[in-house]
């Protein structure tokens, strides 16, 4: 397994060379280029919100400017800037469910897109409060996505929590003033208040980037979720292989990366399409290779096995192959860079959404009316690409490994159910797992989250914290780029319970499930979060009771601030392998990184080393155990 | 009145004196303690989205690195920073709009919020298609609210543009694809769409800037004003006094600051109960002293002819007069500074919303529930504080104005409608400003509006092109903190037509208004718009043929950002007189100050020197009187 671990460090290394051979940059040149960051910036001291400025107060008190123009000190610019990361954060993930929710309001049985989970609807319409009695399966849906929107929109009373949110958590939320209102008006709401004259005072701030982040991940990203599920059907367990080598020598390579799963589902479905085989093998293509990037792989291949090419940090690299006919892309962590980039390859960059155009890209808008089509016409532009691949500049790394993904929290339930139906006799419900945490067998549970980030060494993080973890018999679940670091490093493989310790390894094999559960994308983090509060009440607990946390060892976007903004407000701690923005503001690190705990029974833990941090993860989950009297 | 001018700054020097004897520092000071702001800030080149950053990447083409660590090109960074600054503004203003919508909404014939003004409520009701024919006038307004609401949250379909916009005009919006969807989500799409990872092109970021700059203007704004109006009255011609010497040696100053109307039409109306004016007396004050600040100021001068203590620069010196019990505020453009300024007086620096909570301040929040017994408990809290006065402290310039205010759209048909019934006979309309500018007797219009700077002399820009335009027979229309400046400097009276040219100075006679019209608040720009828009469908034009311009001299919030948008994308010229954070992206300022013209009919010019900045507007309303042969 180590030297799986290494090849990919090899693959990386060989293409970060071939850049260079071919005289291409990628975003670890450019960060040479860059040189040393602003420190006002790295420390979150910089205001640039009104045009008497910009302002950069100091970030050691005492030393300096302490004060903006308008007097804002180095805590209220901090506290701003990180509302404002958080609003970014909660309004890419939310935008993404907004999407998916209009799409089955347009969705018919005769159409592109179809409801293809009943199951999953009826159990979403229950919980939106949608009649669902005798009545047609797409009056259902159509309704349920209404009362979807109705989340985004209300202007009167508060977000509808889904029934997985412990009451006790509810009340935690409603004392502190932190319960959510609607999805768009508390991303608003911190617009408004950052603005220049309004909150100046950090707590406050926090209370509102708490708001809008819980709006995003029990609200936003729930949805997104709940609504990709119900038209793409729930993950179920299914085979893949991840890096780079899933490329293919003499196929019609296309990248499908980017964040919603509509363009991807289509673009899948027309792949099969006799016709476009026929035409990829007229151009003297074996046939058709999509292959995912980033979260837009994280989400097809929970549903179809599709396999993963890589995440955030890879994109370039792949290009750099000289085998990628095509790179299409929706929305989030798509590097504009790919723009330029491709044009010293025979890459097609295929931009598809009027949400992110990109100079310099082949534009070609996916028509959700006419999705089938569309994404036809996309495969097309691809296809006639292959033409143009100059053989002599291809290289593709010979290194992909194993893995088993789909672990929704529907599946794990099943998963569960054959250890239930054989011994217990109570099918359908998280009781085996809580069991196991329980007696002990498992210590506690960990989300392994978030993105890449050339700051920190690629994919190192993820990887040397699962493995600490999972030797210290605590299950690990994983989303985003780091569930792709994982399957690259073989930790979604089903043997890779060798690495795990007795407890862990014992559970592994009765239940058959890897170490390491892929839940999805990153919107599903609410996977995660459905778990947890389904364990907590479970047991009739409220989450921060519970022995989990929750790591972005290498977190780059708002999103991911976002997402620990919820993660902590839902009573889960929650480790930075990359140091916020905030370390400018005394007051802002001390709410984060301490006081949240009395707010909200959970806080942050900022630590860049994965050892020390997986130790203190460790070390958390043991002293919850002892509190809880586990 | 040159003396007037002069005596204005005057006083502005003697407090600044003042302030340095007394040991305590204003704005000026802290932009000095600030040294040079950053360079890169400056130009727009600084790009904190992600975490792999901050980039910064080179201002200047061919020179050092030209690329953020996602690619991001120095355009890309500009056009992402411009358009987060329009979200924040258009959230400011529009998240004030909804207050006053919510407001509204509970609305009751025997609570502390009525309907006073039952002719604007039918003309909102009518517009948002509300059915009032034989209603009750509380059903009436409700429902207005609530189909008000609406326009902050439809998922489906468009904003309902007000009558006022020409159909040329929202044709225009629809083939550009910036037609507003509704106001929260065009502001959260732009904070999507400038994550990382998202748009990268200026030409696309730009466009959505403009969707939702028209959402503010045309939706929140617009429903602002008109919900205001229908509980606090439209405004009518009314006299005030202007500057800081209308703060009195020995009654209870209480300065009320901020820009939402609902809290100090309370505190109004609160400050007459006699239970309180005779507290104040028992603590041996002659009375209770109201002053407005900022925008606060604005709208109760224009509904109640409150004194106007100052614009945005004159926050912290109305404190160093030393005579203040209290600043009272509510949100935006409140300078943090306040709270540690205060405690070097006996001020009492009182923060009321939850939406602006700031560090150091008193914390009343104001419970719009029990609004009158919530403004009466703040009032108290200034009138217990007099006796703390120490009048050592105490200086108050002998500098004051007398202004005219309050024109409303409606005011300015009902001036127009003495000239119109003794010679025309159409009455209600705006024909007579319409024949005066097609005739040639007005050359054109200007709206004047905007903030402070510490980067321009306080007032002068605004002061200065003031009178230019006067003397060039173009009518002037105030907002914000310009027309502040303008009554300070006395161009408010109706004797200001002494300083028109011949054309303007007869209307303002016949009329019997001074040249320079004080339309209201920020958020009343509104009502500029309302105006132009009946002009222009009165004309049976579109906006852009109009020879009418705009100008923000000394801008300095995210508000003027918005503001500046939608104008330019309703299709009036705009000048800036401070220099937006967008130079280091020539493509950026390509679009903003001349491509726009191609897609709107309009753009903006950046000009510093007031007296330029005339010249260029008189210049182009003299082309466009050509172009359309007036």
């Amino acid at each position: 397994m180590e030297e799986k671990i290494l090849s990919i460090q090899t693959a990386q290394n060989e293409l970060l060379e071939k850049a260079k051979k071919d005289g291409v940059k990628t975003a670890w040149d450019r960060k040479v280029d860059l040189k040393a960051p602003c420190g006002f910036g790295v420390a979150g001291v910089c205001c640039r919100i009104c045009a008497m400025g910009p302002c950069r107060v100091s970030p050691v008190p005492g030393k300096g400017a302490d004060r903006g123009i308008c007097g804002a000190t180095a805590d209220v610019i901090v506290a701003r800037n990180f509302a404002r990361m958080v609003a970014g954060g909660a309004a890419a993930h939310s935008d993404h469910g907004r999407s998916i929710v209009l799409t089955l309001l347009n969705a018919s049985k005769d159409g592109d897109f179809k409801v293809k989970d009943e199951k999953k609807l009826m159990k979403v319409a229950k919980r939106l409060g949608v009649e669902t009695e005798g009545r047609d399966i797409y009056d259902i849906a159509h309704d349920t996505a209404k009362a979807g929107l109705e989340q985004f929109s209300k202007q009167i009373g508060t977000l509808t929590l889904p029934p997985t949110v412990p009451e006790k958590r509810a009340e935690v939320w409603n004392k502190l003033g932190v319960m959510p209102r609607n999805i768009d008006r508390d991303i608003v709401s911190i617009m408004h208040s950052t603005h220049i004259g309004c909150a100046a005072d950090a707590e406050s701030l926090i209370k509102m980037s708490m708001r809008a982040a819980i709006a995003d991940g029990w609200g936003g990203s729930y949805l997104a979720t709940e609504f990709s599920d119900i038209m793409f059907e729930t993950p179920k367990e299914i085979d893949t292989e991840a890096n780079l080598g899933v490329l293919q020598g003499n196929s019609v390579n296309v990248v499908l990366h980017g964040h919603e799963p509509t363009l991807s589902e289509m673009i899948i479905l027309a792949s099969e399409d006799p016709e476009l085989i026929e035409l990829a093998k007229a151009q003297g293509a074996d046939g058709i290779n999509l292959v995912g990037m980033c979260c837009t792989a994280n989400e097809a291949t929970m549903r179809h096995g599709l396999k993963l090419a890589g995440n955030f940090l890879q994109q370039e690299l792949a290009v750099v192959t000289g085998a990628v006919e095509a790179v299409v892309v929706d929305v989030q962590c798509i590097m504009p860079a790919l723009a330029q980039l491709s044009k010293n390859y025979h890459t097609k960059f295929i931009t598809t959404s009027p949400k992110a155009e990109i100079t310099g890209s082949t534009h070609i808008e996916f028509d959700e009316e006419h999705a089938y089509e569309s994404a036809k016409k996309i495969l097309k532009e691809a296809i006639m690409n292959f033409k143009n691949r100059d053989n002599s500049k291809v290289y593709i790394p010979d290194v992909k490994s194993k893995a088993v993904v789909g672990y929704s929290t529907e599946s794990i339930v099943s998963a569960l159910d054959k250890v239930t139906n054989s011994n217990i006799g109570v099918a359908g419900t998280v009781k085996p797992l809580a069991d196991c945490i329980v007696s002990g067998v498992l210590r506690g549970a960990a989300g392994v989250v978030g993105c890449n980030n050339p700051k920190t060494p690629h994919d190192n993080g993820h990887v040397e914290i699962i493995k600490n973890l999972i030797a210290n018999d605590v299950i690990v679940v994983a989303t985003g780029c780091a569930a792709q670091a994982a399957a690259k490093a073989g930790l979604l493989q089903k043997e890779a319970r060798n690495y795990a310790g007795a407890g862990l390894k014992k559970v592994c094999e009765l239940v058959d499930i890897p170490p390491v559960l892929h839940m999805g994308s990153c919107v599903d983090i609410s996977r995660i979060l459905e778990l947890v509060g389904t364990v907590a009440n479970h047991l009739g607990v409220d989450i921060s009771d519970l022995p989990v946390v929750g790591v972005a060892p290498e977190w780059m976007s708002e999103k991911a601030v976002s997402i620990g903004t919820y993660v902590v407000s839902s009573g889960i701690d929650t480790w930075l392998g990359v140091v916020p923005p905030v370390t400018g503001g005394p007051e802002v690190v001390d709410i984060l990184t301490n006081r949240m705990e009395d707010m909200v029974g959970a806080k942050f833990f900022i630590e860049t080393d994965p050892k020390k941090a997986s130790e203190q993860m460790v070390e958390r989950i043991e002293e919850k155990r002892k509190r809880i009297g586990i």
